[in-house]
């Protein structure tokens, strides 16, 4: 997983069925954990807002958990970093 | 998933016959997404058009939700990104 | 997936009983999507030469339609891009 | 898998259900494996507690063998590796 | 898949129970195939060396054909290049 911030995002109208309902965040990762890219989108899955740092499941990881197991889907918040977690705020 | 722009298709007569009736497309991904590489093959499950901003789910994502689950696909298209999303246009 | 151009091939005598009988070639990306890395090695399962350009699916999806699902294999060509495709060409 | 040594964890409090109870630790890949990328975050399976050096799983492979089958982890730390291994201390 | 050549290995006493009996070698791959990173710990299937060139298959291809569907492996060697293959040795 890495840890990263949400910083917008998308929306989308026209799409799969099966990604009707779900909300899409963009998250920059934090400089530390850039190897696996810049910013990319994910689901949220757990209430996430636009500021908060947050842990990123990607890959078929990001379908476990949420009843989406058969939805399009390769990123997902998975987590809210806690508020007193200094190393990367 | 990434967001990224339409630019062009590829046609390929010769193939995998589970990829019959897939339309491959050319998705150059946005700046701010470049993490997963440059420019990358998706196969079109919701109608996008050369020119148009669309959402693309990567690896094993992107074969659910659309009967395509034992095909050799590896990136497609689950959504059009909405006009009025000037983050990435 | 990607395309790239066929290179070469690899040939390994001492390897997985699951692989035997697997033509190995080497293929390289084409400049616009280098981004997922140079030069790698993809199963064949159409019948691909070297010098012709081709679409690999990468992942599990190397593993989808060619009775090879069980098979350690990442990296697959799936289709042989057109001659008159000229894009890549 | 890769060799990485611990250098921190994660605390999140808001998160999915199925990582209740996992233990979210920040590996930092040896200078030699830094082709996955830089830090990342693993959930931790064998007790591997800051500064030692561990072998990290990826993706799908991070939740086998550990009863985490259908929890969201992409990353696992699976081994630590034996302090007489002079090429990464 | 990718070409490396075996450098080393890896030992890991205190490791997930389904790896017991795993051996962990460190594969450079080649030059020409560093798109997927630099080195990387490979569980060896086939009897590789050290100083050996293999074939390398990563992700879930990683757990196939080996009798090890179900533990933490997302890299393996499953093929040794013959010796005649001149273009990497």
């Amino acid at each position: 997983m890495i840890v990263g911030k949400v910083v917008g995002s998308v929306v989308s109208t026209r799409k799969n069925e099966r990604l009707v309902g779900s909300k899409f965040m963009i998250v920059q990762p934090v400089a530390e954990m850039r190897g696996v890219g810049d910013q990319l989108v994910a689901v949220d899955n757990v209430g996430a807002g636009v500021g908060e740092f947050v842990l990123v499941a990607l890959g078929s990881a990001a379908r476990m958990g949420c009843d989406k197991e058969t939805a399009p889907i390769d990123a997902a918040i998975v987590g809210i970093v806690d508020d007193d977690c200094n190393s990367f705020c």
